[in-house]
């Protein structure tokens, strides 16, 4: 099996109510990719500018991502700015330096196009349904999105939602596409437009899966310390994929156990600043809270 | 086994984006007995008006609930006023009359004082002090509370935590009382103060249950249809200590369980105004929202 991950390498600076860190290490790709690679060995495709650091490049190979379909281009990496507030599901973007990917014409290399499993990150729906149909004969195809595209490219991400398998997004934008308040019948509207299975990430409280006839919720892993929220999602559909991409198999069941993983890694990211804490986790650490997230919830 | 419930009998005012509904039944107490009733037979204490239908008090008896300790008063029965939202989690208190519930002296009648377990429903901390106090043996005692009284009475409040076996409150409340933004951190704070269980309800993300080296977490059913959450918490108190009651053992395992009881019953109140929805519920039904609580939480 193999897995494309299509993303931003990017600098992010981020704002807490006790910190500042100045042009960090961020971009959905870089998330993703890290959470993936404790399952699988992704793919990944971005571009970055001339002062991107090689070091995060060489990072990536070290944890086994293909970084061949990273484009090095004249000019400055994406940078976004933003700040959370006392509670760390709100936050506020300042700034949206898009430099490089003003730009980005994604292109799969020929042995990409052939992936299983293709995830379309977070970037403008017109890309991803370009990279949509670059891809040859996936088994499986995931996006994930923010309120900005559903605010200023609605009928372009309704194009690139009926052709993917797998939709991510939080709670709030799962409302906003449907344009209905409960969350469930929301969830049940984004099934109705394409994806065969909805997962709703929620933050702090968990994520719920909606599918046909199926439904599974878990929770967030219980931190005591939350110190940037920055790409929690972006690693739990990273996660998702990879364990999915390792498995090679797309039961209900094993989408179970994926979100479980994807929740897991999200509760890492969690605990440090940029993708600090991804850089090394061990076996032990990502089972033990897989099983304290069994633990948590059996009855 | 006995269950003992302290709290309101009261008139609620409804407005919901969709609807207004006056003076229809409302009260910790209602909720807490009617959603106890599918698991034993509380007895509780509370005070009503002379405008209060002998009507619902029949219901309760008919349910098994014993009313012996509701005093009568001249005056008018306690009255709230409230609106909700488009997101359901968010209500607006519009106006409290308390009418006789201002010179409320909860008194434990001889046989209720040698109840087993005691439910110290939201009401006037130093209140829920009095009663603590005249219970004889209980074997756990439960309180629950809201923002007014940690606003407006905090010592009261944190001598009755003292006295207390489970503390039940929502998310905020947690936050408020502890001083502190983080939930993990909030709830082990509350555990030091006096509870060797914090129940913190988490309104449609469910609950979370932590104690000493035990935590557990459990979804909120999955509505479709909210038209009313008021009663959710108390009911979801109501069905917890209801079931504890019937199986006369407080292991944590028996806290699980007790805790997706309390979920199913809160499922049901929301689903209509007032009491309506708790009135008659099947067995089955519970028992059928039980295992899909089960279902979604399984890998």
């Amino acid at each position: 099996m193999s897995l494309v991950i299509v993303g931003s390498l990017a600098f992010d600076t981020i704002e807490t109510p006790t910190e500042r860190r100045e042009r960090i290490i961020g971009g959905s790709c870089s998330f993703a990719a890290l959470a993936a690679s404790y399952f699988t060995s992704p793919q990944i495709v971005a571009v970055v500018g001339e002062d991107f650091p090689q070091d995060f490049i060489s990072l990536l190979n070290s944890r086994g991502v293909d970084t061949r379909g990273v484009t090095h281009e004249k000019g400055r990496t994406f940078h976004w700015e933003g700040r959370y507030g006392d509670d760390p599901n709100q936050r506020t973007t300042i700034r949206t330096e898009l430099n490089v990917f003003q730009d980005f014409k994604p292109l799969l290399l020929p042995d990409y196009a052939a992936a299983d499993i293709v995830f379309l990150g977070n970037i403008d729906p017109d890309l991803q349904g370009e990279i949509r149909r670059q891809a040859q004969k996936p088994r499986l195809v995931a996006m994930d999105t923010i309120n900005l595209w559903i605010n200023t490219k609605p009928e372009a991400l309704v194009r690139v939602l009926k052709e993917v398998d797998i939709f991510f997004a939080n709670d709030e934008e799962v409302k906003m596409i449907a344009g209905e308040l409960n969350l469930i019948k929301a969830g049940n509207t984004l099934l109705s437009m394409g994806p065969s299975l909805v997962v709703i990430k929620k933050g702090e409280h968990g994520a719920l899966l909606m599918g046909k006839d199926f439904m599974f919720g878990v929770m967030a892993y219980p931190c005591e310390s939350v110190i940037d929220p920055t790409g929690a999602g972006d690693s739990f559909a990273g996660a998702f994929l990879g364990y999915l991409d390792q498995i090679g198999s797309f039961r209900p069941e094993d989408f179970r156990k994926a979100a479980v993983y994807g929740s897991v890694l999200a509760s890492f990211t969690i605990e440090d600043f940029s993708v600090e804490r991804l850089k090394g986790i061990s076996d032990q650490e990502i089972e033990d809270r897989f099983q304290a997230l069994k633990n948590l919830v059996s009855f």
